[in-house]
């Protein structure tokens, strides 16, 4: 359930003109507080409660599970925006998976790459594919939770 | 920060006179939800989110920290009442501890008494000082989430 969540964020570059043959997950998250983050997401059929403590390439992240119900309970109680996308999951070199989010709704139009990674030293060395853009780890205008604030896609 | 809760619950028999000489924290707590329990406690200057699993005398526990504006920020999104109480710390034998809640505002005039155990057997064998009174361990009605929903003591 604990986890230490190290992960880099990019802008895309040129996408991999075959995204929609690899398999997705949809998603709708929103968020009852930002900092810290106490978010619930559901993914397919899964609902989640997260907790994630402060930081922006490592943090600690805590994945709790909630039932349906407990997910619609909580539901109202998000603030600003839901954040719906569908996640693509792409595989990359060295064990990597590429998590690209296509995000819907007000942020219809965004995409953001995502990548996990065993250990600090493996993010670092990290050589992003072609097909990725800007390094946007550092710019909390790419937070999903600043995004479920401002419900628009950053300029 | 991940924690197996083992505890018995029992209302009071016949209080220790000297109560009010033990040392006590202020708490106040409000639940986001019930099934799961998560949940936002003030203990003092403390402000922590938890989250339960289910079961009654053992369930998982996380306790996760808020800061004082995140506590705030989520205080309105509670259900049912705010839960107040004093919690007195009275030392029991073998290095357990009584904690003695009498709580406040809506709910005052009940007292609750909880003990935590390091593990089930010693849960199991535990015998209650002659202050207690009745185990209610299995008794929804005493669980701190029910007596948010109603706001009453039960009769």
């Amino acid at each position: 359930m604990e986890h230490m969540e190290i992960e880099r964020k990019f802008k895309p570059g040129l996408l991999p003109p075959d995204l929609t043959s690899f398999p997705y997950h949809t998603i709708e998250q929103g968020y009852l507080c930002t900092s810290p983050v106490v978010r619930i997401r559901r993914e397919d059929e899964e609902f989640i409660l997260t907790y994630k403590g402060k930081g922006k390439m490592m943090r600690e992240e805590y994945n709790l599970p909630l039932s349906r119900e407990a997910y619609f309970h909580l539901l109202p109680k998000v603030d600003g925006y839901l954040v719906r996308k569908k996640r693509y999951r792409v595989p990359l070199e060295n064990g990597l998976t590429a998590e690209v989010d296509l995000f819907e709704g007000e942020l219809s139009g965004l995409v953001i790459i995502e990548v996990e990674f065993p250990d600090p030293e493996t993010a670092r060395s990290f050589s992003p594919p072609f097909w990725f853009g800007e390094d946007v780890t550092e710019d909390r205008r790419y937070h999903n939770s600043y995004l479920s604030k401002t419900g628009r896609v950053p300029e």
